[in-house]
């Protein structure tokens, strides 16, 4: 059977209840997440073996933040316990013309002192099928970085397929080298990525062709002419219309052609975190599933958007949830 | 004055705050109802003295099960309690694409094994107006089919209006018999009753004249000649554009004319459950108070759409507000 | 630095979590608020020094409802402890086509029975910018329309601009005086009405020429030739398409022009109280602020319409969330 | 069968959740209470029909109260829908040698401005076998103490019993007449009165003998000498060793024998409100039931000790469980 | 490393909040246990691999209960999905003199219908140092009875410890067997039993004989003589002096030596429910860890002791703070 | 009127709320405070002008973290909001024999990184009674302590009264220095000083004389030799005799006689967390107050014992309610 595995950074998230913003409330609801194990959790709860590996402190709130991945079927079998302090962040869910908001506390966290010979890669990815990472976990310290390239090396070694998220986000590279001479190597040794135009742009400056038909593909193509292993490169475009209403569908090119999801309709959002780790699970379990990239496709589309009618940052919903809103059905009809 | 009397089961629904999964949470929010019980509820809140006949188990879940009802105004006098359990049933609310889900754990319940000779019918029903039933008492076991058919023979007798949802739900039908060998000796003494194109099909084998201007007028008037007690055919039409947006409109049917009300838009959706119940109880209070069929329907779509914006399975706004909503105003304003 | 002052009575808001009604609840959530300290309030969290001026009972609901609006920075350094009761509304929250609902419970309030003469107006207007007060005020009793009176009076001879929000309520005069009799002496003394036709009508017997182009400009030329030392009449005009969805737009006339910003979509609705004191806060933090009067009123918009999305009385926003909305961004996308 | 009858203020009870104070709390737990009500209450858990009198607000406010107590068997049928405002009293639970604390806002309630003639206490009180009141009533207003006299002067003409707490608080006499001339005429109807030596000290000038070996007995000797009707004087004795831990124990002097039960320990004290009406309905209760005096004593303070046990003004305990306590069982092992 | 297995039937357990009971609520808290579950989750707590074997009804239910264990470190690989439904039971928190309440709804559950060939015992239990199981598994069905028995069989093939609390509770014996005819063959196969006086009498008719010095080395002498297997008795001694104190000591005869253990206050009691299998948690753990019988004794109280200050029914504390209170250290000093 | 500075960092506390462990929860209660500023929130409630001042970061946390200060009515007017994060710590109340928990997360916080230039004690103490600090602060960083300093410097130099809690906490200490080295200094500066034997042993080597008739004396005489500026020395004995029940009192020397103050038992305890900081807040408002040294430790220690009784880290009971203790009224009886 299949097995995928994940590494990045988990943190505790603290939000308000309901809409309620920090300087109004006495309660806080916690969850642990990131942007590679919530792929783990929802690949878990989609039946598939996975396994997220990460450094958690050595006291409760490791044990706590392990304990919630466990929960949901995520084996934590090569996690390090050790180090002071979990990551956390604060959320604000916005609504209407109001954004979410994050008051990020995350520095000096367990994570991003974690120490790369800590992990068995060789150990961990024997075995496995998949090994998927993120831009965030190079962009939090050295040390992470070199892991998440140790991992990476021996998942190609082993003939694991990797993927990774790009998601450049500027104001987390504070260690001292710059994203843009990390990340090549990394994605070198990537099969599927995601990423955006504005990433590309980023973090290799490569710009669509304005006369190109259509600027993802182009985007692609020159990615791909780039780092010849990667296979795929896939991406969602967001409307927000507002905090509560959002438009979602899927991008893939494959080096041959190119293809889109419908637009799906989101609203209410539920819960807009974890939605782009829930695509990224669903495009994964699809691939592992499915025939055609199409298929996949669609289906971390349709993953993606039932997540945003769930709490927390996992994909909770059934295959058999997910395959129904694939075929098109979004009539959210009572089951009895 | 008038008195309407409702009979069938009543469960417990356990459902996770907000639109938290049931593997998610900790905490479960109870409340109690029933298909027909909630009928009852409803007309109490508009003032029509109602009383729900059922039976309970002898414990403090049966206990607290009557105490709900009798909040709520409606008499529990001649409710039995016998039996071990309590039927129960777990309920997520969906949200967009997501639909709510529900988990039955409702077999063996006190009111599967009721006793029919523990209803004293004829005290029950002397002096009352109208006696509502639905589809989901025959088909729980054969002691509450006999029950049924008991108060339905008694209510005739002692000339007290029989009204009936007929509400066909295949999964239920377990004890051995079928609902189209039980259904049609009931419904024979109804005057009224719930029953869309579908549940015709299922239970009766009629379909619409596919010649015919509209289907609910050529099923209406098959059931009619079918069962010539029968006055009034009546339903909802619920477009459901996902779990939070709805539409929803009536149908009558009186062997002269056909009536349709205007099609009413309810999102967001706070509760779905008990929306046709309410929609009953509308129609009864509408039929006891107003001159009109067509008013007795508007009463009904407008009491249907208000419950949807209150938890629980009741309908607890006034006359007044839905009086509001049967003359089109839907704003919702603020009243000081 | 510039200092609003504002003037009016302080309730405690009790309401049913989420969409509950008060008939099914056994738990409130309370907050306090009222129309001219939730102006301080919104101000206050703009940044601007702010002080309510008020009347509590000498007990625990008034220390409790003055540290709530010290909480959120508003000086409550003027108020007076004596009496023996706070005024209360219970505010059951609305829904799609359910109005939201209000009990008041406000007669008597150690408000109600202020003595004007406890007031040091010299003394706390000395040094302010602005004035603030609403036709609430008049309504609740002859001293507590008195002690208005003294502070436009005070506030007039100090050269402290005075705003105010007529918003007359038929049902709130009760104490023997007609709001008729009452208002023009005391709107005399302002610089700033928000007003809208209905409200010019009712209290002032002006009704808009019927030839007028816009009804609110001649409404407008008409309060200010009644009153000359009115600069500004504002108002906003409101949609309400349903309990969850409506629709705002800001309207200025300033003897010369005639200003309308664009219209809002807020769905869905978080908390409709407080909006209209929202916008009298924008507008006023706009008026210190910007250097013309339709950046004043779209700031007075944008204020409100986030407001919308924040639970409780007060505009909580940032003045850069609110500058945002002003720059037409309410795609509500996720802040990290 | 037997019926009881109480008459008397309902106020809604508000408190923060555990032993918060009122400064620090965002939400409020609601019940509905009063000393004459809960008895009632009491009563119907324990089987015995009831029905409580009293005059609600005609708002939502007074449909919640008559709900709740509805829910708990009570019948509400002749209470009286009129007036403005329900009573309303916030409740700072302590712990330890803090002390709960009350903040009342009663005043102007739409009981103390009941209007006497509309109970029809013939209709009421026929049938009955008990009517009690307590001194609460006719200290609240000149028109709730006549129509308690009223109530009084039907249940001695019908034969009915009457109990009466005569609980004097003295801060709640504030319309004008003194307790010690409105009480005597009204203790004067009654056969069973709860007094304690400082009660008939205040409200009739009797002080024991202090050469008598029980004040109890000499202050009850001349109770009855004075008002030849009461044939049982009773009372409990509350020693507060904390706001968790009290100690309790019953007296009864019936004229000839005295009677006291053993020293019940309550620790901890989930909620202390309404110990006293849980022993009054045990008394009650007993009454109607035990063949002794004795018995009915116990049965009081055994309802009483458990009361303390459960959150809310009733004693929600089944009569096994008091029987149980009677006996001397206070071990609280688990019933599985 | 050390492994050990439990089987036996998972229930959902459900509580209103605080001390709340069930007629009072709207809200109940749930999380799932069961007598051996809880071993297995108390082990893993304590750093014991651990696994729980059960039968889960294919549902969001049994997904919900096996996450649940899950999160506590518990294996649930062998765990079979099969049937409708999961049992459950309600619990009413008791305080002082009134006793927490159980309402049980465990009849034809999944796991009293399992199929005894769906467990490959084998494989289960190879590698495992211990197997435990309780007097209430047999009581359940036939098949969960031979489930048993052949769980203990293999066991003892492969030369797994096998334990057993015997907890004979007459009312769950419903199936047409009888305990006395059951359980001497099961408890044939045990190396551990945890048996008290009364289960000896009512279970193996072993009354300990009146001269002896201690009845409980009586009993365990003679029921050591008619189970050779058996090599320790052991039991707690637990005194109620009310809901919320009791007090607890161990008891353990090795068929040479008597050992007890001082007894512990406990007060107030956080939970109760889980105590005795959080003492036979601490015991296993104790006797796979410490050189002597007496220190597992005493590591099984201790574990017991602090359970009752925790929710829920697994004992969460770390060895170090177990440890802490076998060193005698009660005193509850905050932890720095 | 006096008025109180105090200064030392504030950080967020979250709870799981009641007696829940972290690993068990998703919800967690927050409050702010810190050793220091509870004291100022402490003495406002009585009454007493106080300010805090402190060092927050930039961000919503900052904010939050004022204004639950200013709910109290505490000044933060001169709180400097520079740098990143906000200190936290997570509490697990425990009860009985488990011990209450801290995991702290203070690391690098905005205080510990403050800048002591950034404060103008100059003006902040001008006008200022006393200073209150405590060895918490310079143990956090070499800037916090140089602040202090230069706190305790211009105390002294305008005048103002100074006291410390010495306090010594050997893992705070982790920036170089040694608390050994830097207390003295700060030390010397004090008018007041709480301070044990433990402490002055590890700070200042100071040991009693074991010929000594009391410990303390002996110890307060030898601190006060080496600290001539010292007039009292002050302290709290505490058993511990269950994480719920404790038992305190208070000492004094003030190098003439010796006072200690009666034993208070404290049972159950709400919060634990500030009953040190409220016993200092009691003393400095009885030394504010009362004519007597004796007095105000009894102040002390009868505001900590009530603070025990309260959830949160402040004393939010009223001087009245303290004085009732004061007079040894411990039974907490109802106030109504």
């Amino acid at each position: 059977m299949t097995k995928v595995v994940t590494f990045g950074e988990v943190m505790m998230r603290l939000s308000p209840p309901l809409n309620y913003k920090l300087i109004q409330t006495n309660h806080l609801d916690i969850i642990y997440g990131g942007g590679e194990a919530n792929v783990s959790a929802s690949l878990a709860q989609m039946g598939v073996p996975a396994e997220h590996v990460t450094c958690f402190p050595a006291n409760d709130l490791g044990k706590a933040a392990a304990q919630f991945f466990q929960q949901y079927g995520v084996s934590m079998a090569n996690t390090v316990f050790r180090g002071n302090r979990l990551g956390l962040y604060f959320l604000e869910a916005g609504a209407s013309v109001r954004a979410s908001k994050i008051v990020y506390d995350r520095a000096d966290s367990a994570f991003a002192n974690l120490d790369p010979a800590g992990f068995d890669w060789e150990k961990i990815l024997t075995g496995a099928d998949w090994f998927h990472w993120t831009g965030i976990t190079p962009a939090i310290s050295d040390t992470a970085a070199r892991a998440c390239a140790d991992a990476i090396a021996t998942a190609r070694r082993l003939g694991v397929k990797v993927s990774a998220d790009v998601n450049y986000r500027r104001n987390l590279w504070q260690y001292g080298k710059k994203a843009q001479d990390v990340m090549p190597a990394l994605v070198e040794g990537c099969d599927v990525v995601v990423c955006a135009e504005n990433d590309a742009d980023d973090l290799f400056a490569i710009t669509p062709d304005p006369a190109a038909d259509h600027s993802f593909v182009s985007m692609s193509e020159q990615l791909m002419a780039r780092f010849p292993a990667i296979k795929q490169v896939i991406t969602t475009r967001r409307d927000t219309l507002s905090a509560s209403h959002n438009q979602l569908r899927g991008l893939l090119y494959d080096g041959e052609s190119f293809v889109e999801t419908p637009t799906y309709d989101i609203v209410p959002i539920v819960d807009r975190i974890g939605g782009g780790d829930a695509f990224m699970a669903g495009f994964i379990y699809g691939s592992l599933t499915y025939p055609s990239a199409s298929e996949a496709l669609l289906c971390g589309v349709a993953a993606s958007v039932i997540k945003h009618s769930i709490h927390g940052d996992f994909n909770l919903a059934s295959v058999a949830e997910v395959e129904e809103v694939m075929r098109g059905n979004t009539s959210g009809r009572l089951l009895r």
